[in-house]
């Protein structure tokens, strides 16, 4: 069966090796991405441009170039520490006919997160692995490893979660993050207001691959977001959300096969 | 007389001291903001919006905040050390009707430039202080803080000026740049390079205020560009120097008095 794969940049086989992109670089370090992808076309598909100048091209049929099972729907573990507003985005994506992933299970650093339940709330599976409740790191890491494992994610999404992902964690799964800033400026947990603060006048989101360092794994799309008269950390922050979801959405929809992200690459 | 001041956030007088923007207190230690700055309004005025998420408002009168005459054409000194695309765009700009600013001379780092055959062209004065004519860094500095001065300008423009500028120069103008990204993310002489190889998706053109760093002065504006599937580092550059010229020709507007930009800032 010809497999296909959205994150490509419209490589046709044959290509000169090295021609890939960080992200499909980072996915064949996953040994999920074959030695030499190719993107299957052409898509009957439409093209429509965001605000925030995302663009993607909605491709007419899907493929699941991260599923065990093509065709099936993303198997998505999702991973939050506060109000689950990223989380609540996905829901409610996937509570549309036709949306490519499915959320087998939330799971959360503490009790009592309204992200725990909201997934409550959606009839959704959900654990929670506190680090209090662990000797050290290494077994916090290593419960959470476990737990994420018995839901046979094929992508973790770190939805607002707080903590630092441990090695065992990182080498279990693939784990995509969100950032309320363009990366590589401003990363950390003050994106918003470090970006004010040096006088931006155009910020944005990331989404990107989790690596073992803060915001620095290769990003796999960014929406910009003006910076606006009289913002503050708040009204801005906001203002972001709004497009740190619709990215995640999307690039979830993209890592299912259901569009194709424009990415592009150095030659 | 009630004078504007353009690049405020809508600030009324009043408002607490230190409210003011990161550009606000360059100005400021450039001793040519008043220590109270207001915007006088409301103005008659429209909105518009560019791809690159540039906004701007249009003023329905002219002021010219850095001029000792005001209502009188901002006097600019245009620095390039290339093919001059950037001091193209003013000089088509300057020939608009109403444009508030006029380019008084071009200076050049080196003979022979297009740059300097565009001023010619134009029938605008031009200089050349090349380096390599004087003993050592800081003759060169002297000269070239010299040939500005002779022009009396009220804003020099470094327009693809590849040198560093020296405190001579720094002391005695004052001074803005383009460069092309989102700064401060891929400072230096290959932002356009940089930023394909750190596989951003948005990437962009930012104005600001030169200072004795390497793109590190207050930022005055920026726009948004989208990284496209196959793009090389001159195909992206191309489409930042559309944005680059137009922001450009805008921050000269906004700093003569023209339109407004919408700076936010932080409270």
């Amino acid at each position: 069966m010809l497999r296909s794969f959205a994150v490509c940049r419209g490589t046709q086989a044959g290509d000169a090796p090295g021609a890939y992109s960080p992200v499909v670089s980072h996915l064949r370090q996953l040994s999920f991405v074959a030695s030499n992808p190719t993107c299957v076309g052409p898509f009957p598909a439409f093209a429509e441009v965001t605000p925030g100048l995302g663009r993607r091209t909605r491709l007419g049929r899907v493929t699941n170039p991260l599923s065990a099972a093509p065709g099936a729907p993303l198997r998505l573990v999702v991973l939050v520490s506060g109000s689950g507003t990223l989380l609540q985005a996905l829901i409610d994506a996937a509570g549309e006919p036709g949306f490519p992933a499915r959320i087998v299970a939330v799971g959360a650093d503490r009790e009592g997160t309204l992200g725990v339940e909201r997934a409550v709330g959606a009839g959704i599976p959900s654990f929670v692995v506190a680090p209090g409740t662990y000797a050290d790191r290494a077994a916090w890491d290593a419960a959470l490893a476990a737990a994420i494992a018995s839901y046979s994610p094929e992508l973790v999404v770190s939805a607002g979660f707080m903590r630092i992902l441990g090695p065992a964690v990182l080498d279990g799964s693939r784990i995509i993050n969100t950032h309320p800033a363009l990366l590589p400026s401003f990363p950390g947990a003050h994106g918003v207001r470090d970006a004010l603060a040096h006088g931006v006048r155009v910020t944005g989101t990331t989404c990107h691959w989790v690596d073992a360092g803060v915001d620095t794994g290769p990003i796999i799309d960014q929406r910009a977001v003006r910076v606006e008269p009289g913002d503050t950390e708040e009204s801005l922050h906001e203002r972001i959300k709004v497009e740190e979801r619709a990215l995640l959405v999307d690039v979830v929809r993209a890592l299912a096969g259901q569009i194709q992200l424009d990415f592009a690459q150095v030659k």
